[in-house]
């Protein structure tokens, strides 16, 4: 292999993730050990940054501050939701001839992975000498090949605290239905995360009664009738429900009902708008039959939203040093020649879990999409199975610890009570 | 006065917060001091428990689950947002009295607190001898007399460390204007804390660009082209904008429009619906005046919903702390003789920090509700003052730490870049 000797340059793209910068920190303290690589650039706002020759000199920055940075939520050196156009391939390759940028770290999502393809194909057609390596990062879960994805982690465990102290608070009162809308456009690994609420009881004696009670998935079709059924079971054998859904579900009961923007690669917003869950909530409202004596149905949908990826203070352990290890792996693989490929993360063990790297074709991951297999699903649709735990708990490092009183009952001296 | 003796109830009322169950472990530690006190009722759901005669017997579990339910979030015991009509006094009495009921602890915010005097006047009346407490409990921290609410610090903690990710989140893209819809019916108090995110920034020169940028409360009126000029203002300034909303200035934009259900007490529910974020994103959508060079406008909404008081594992130590005292101090004055009273926490010093506890007329605080004074409020109406930030930080018991990068930017070679 040619040695070559340049510039390179951090992209960080699509939505962000509570470990996206952990991986940007992976990047700038590895390739301090190679001196092919001189000034490490910044894109400012992703493919933005690289379109309109805005870059930030990260070599400039103080060493300490990447371990801050590491910690810190959102994109830190800007992100975008762009495509590159085929009018912007001359452009970009101006730029990055004009700054001898010779290896490209494009920290992304599917979409992402597109994007360094479409400049990969032109940099072949062009016989531009250029490295570019895709670094997954996604909080959806849903790149192929990969075991999981860095970013994933992180919201698994932040999920799974929030739904916990929601069944908590559900908990707490007689009547009540709490619906919660978690991201996840077309599969629910996210939904699926929330189930880990339900390890972190101890000393309680029905199971079953831990939320979440009910998740739904997109993989799995929503029928208005299903939902309605399994929420009055649940209702008729414990009083209430804690019942997670997909946003991703919007697009089974009406396509256009709950869209109202569409971004360069086609995805829908889905997230920032409470209309999923008022429509559950109605449904339930509508025809939940519940016991009076108990009072009036309580019913209310939470949509989760942003913060789900960028709760300060709240990352997994994992995650954050999977996050950095794709970073820092990522720059010994392109010094060893390695381009065109998307680093992956290879589960080695599940017990007790342990994880490496590995490297994957950029065309098994652009434009396709990771579903959860049928037997992460419980044959009801509605939950999930050991295998999903198995596969989910390492990654989140931790369940939220959760306890509940024994409640034992004093004996009743007086009548029952009608009240009027 | 007169040594009673006899069993005591617990009752936990309105909604539940992060360290409600603090409260209850301090009364529960306490009074194994007191031999006038026999066994330990819990009203199961509040008011519904001392209606139907639902008790737990709190004296059975075993000991050490106390500092374990500490620290979970929702109300361990139930709660109910009921008020007692005249037709139950007769009832409530009768339970009282068939279980020798001479303490009673009413944990709870100012709705409780009128609970608790209208149970008080008939025991007058009857001159039934039982001593009633009111423990105050409120993530809203709108209860007169007391420095701040057991609860509030914790939401303090919780919203701040949302919005601080959630700027860092914003800032990751351009043109993005990001508004979040958090609790508060009639008090700014949960709104204004999210300015906490503003003092974790280290690093960042100019501390005006760190959010939130705008804060609106329920104290300010609230005009649509007042909101949508700041915006702009902000946006001019920043390219970009972080907003919160109390939930209580839907009440100004139009009564009836947000508004579906009325508790016992006349609360209208304003949580558990995304009406409110929709109707401001809409005005901004219409209104924002950008610049297209850095792509669409970017406007999202999110209503952070009942995580702000449930979410497990982020309460504030300084709030638990302070929880349990009050349940602990309860049970001392009560011993005491005190009755009809709401035990108060009082502010002895400011800097360092220290608080002790008193007590204060139930009449002072049922139905009452205390504001952020105009003090608080910056002069736009939009933001806080040095003032409440002394009130406030030492609540939340600590900042979200916050770092960005310094920028460097790489200088230009080639000329502008128009995207077609």
């Amino acid at each position: 292999m040619a040695q070559i000797k340049g510039n390179a340059v951090i992209i960080q793209s699509g939505g962000p993730t509570a470990v996206i910068n952990q991986t940007l920190a992976g990047i700038m303290d590895e390739s301090r050990n190679y001196h092919q690589i001189e000034n490490i650039y910044g894109a400012s706002h992703g493919l933005h940054g690289l379109l309109y020759e805005n870059f930030l000199n990260l070599s400039n920055e103080r060493q300490n501050i990447w371990s801050e940075i590491a910690v810190s939520p959102g994109a830190a050196l800007g992100s975008a939701r762009l495509k590159p156009k085929t009018s912007d391939l001359n452009r970009i390759f101006d730029i990055l001839s004009a700054h001898k940028i010779k290896f490209i770290f494009y920290i992304g999502g599917n979409d992402s992975a597109e994007a360094a393809e479409l400049i990969r194909e032109e940099a072949n057609r062009r016989a531009y000498d250029v490295r570019i390596l895709h670094l997954p990062k996604t909080i959806d879960n849903d790149l192929m090949v990969t075991d999981h994805c860095p970013g994933y982690g992180s919201v698994a465990k932040v999920v799974s605290h929030i739904i916990a102290g929601d069944d908590l608070d559900n908990r707490s009162f007689y009547n009540s239905v709490k619906i919660n809308v978690v991201m996840g456009r077309h599969a629910g690994w996210i939904a699926g995360a929330t189930a880990i609420a339900k390890k972190g009881h101890i000393d309680v004696e029905d199971h079953d009664e831990v939320g979440p009670h009910l998740i739904y998935f997109p993989e799995i079709k929503f029928e208005d009738e299903k939902f309605i059924n399994d929420v009055q079971k649940t209702y008729d054998r414990i009083g209430r429900a804690t019942i997670v859904v997909a946003e991703g579900i919007a697009d089974q009961i009406d396509p256009n009902k709950f869209t109202n923007e569409v971004d360069e690669f086609g995805n829908k917003q889905l997230s920032g708008s409470g209309k999923l869950g008022d429509y559950l909530t109605n449904l339930i409202k509508k025809h939940l039959i519940f016991n009076q004596q108990y009072g009036k149905l309580r019913c209310r949908a939470d949509t989760l939203g942003y913060l789900q990826r960028s709760l300060a203070g709240m990352a997994s352990k994992t995650d954050q040093k999977e996050a950095f290890l794709i970073g820092s792996m990522s720059v010994k693989y392109m010094m060893e020649g390695e381009t065109d490929k998307m680093v992956t993360l290879v589960r080695t063990s599940q017990k007790p879990y342990n994880c490496t790297t590995g490297l994957c074709d950029l065309k098994l991951v652009a434009q396709k999409t990771k579903l959860l297999s049928r037997s992460m699903i419980n044959a009801e649709g509605n939950g999930v199975t050991e295998e999903f735990f198995d596969y989910v708990l390492p990654l989140a490092g931790g369940v939220p610890e959760i306890r509940a009183l024994k409640a034992q009952h004093v004996p009743k001296h007086l009548p029952e009570y009608a009240r009027t």
